[in-house]
């Protein structure tokens, strides 16, 4: 069964970089990889916060968050 | 023919988190991952500079540089 990979953006330059790299480089076989709009989808701020995202953009591997480059802080997007 | 990712660190903790979720994720199909520590191979931080590199962990892509989280400045390991 693939791992879940989520990647928390917010349309921003920074993250639009990181989706087109990062996150499209992510192995296919070993990952489920779900993108998550958080400025549209705001009702899933909070579950990005409990996994422990602190910024966007931000990938979670098995439930590791892993902030890559700055784009906004998740208290900007609210 | 693949595309080339260099995944710089430096041992630290963050480092090791990084290298074992996030290179171990990049589709093996797309990229040659190179994986390259710093503290050890210090003859290459000029190389990881020019890139754009600040920090580590970093990884690289299309040569374009994304810092993961924050383990150690550059200056740092001079």
């Amino acid at each position: 069964m693939k791992a879940k990979a989520v990647f928390y953006h917010a349309g921003c330059p920074v993250c639009v970089a990181a989706e087109d790299s990062v996150a499209r480089a992510i192995d296919p076989v070993q990952y489920d990889v779900e993108i998550v709009h958080l400025g549209n989808d705001k009702s899933r701020i909070a579950e990005a916060e409990s996994a422990g995202v602190k910024s966007v953009p931000a990938l979670l591997l098995d439930g590791s968050p892993f902030h890559i480059n700055f784009g906004a802080s998740l208290s900007e997007l609210k």
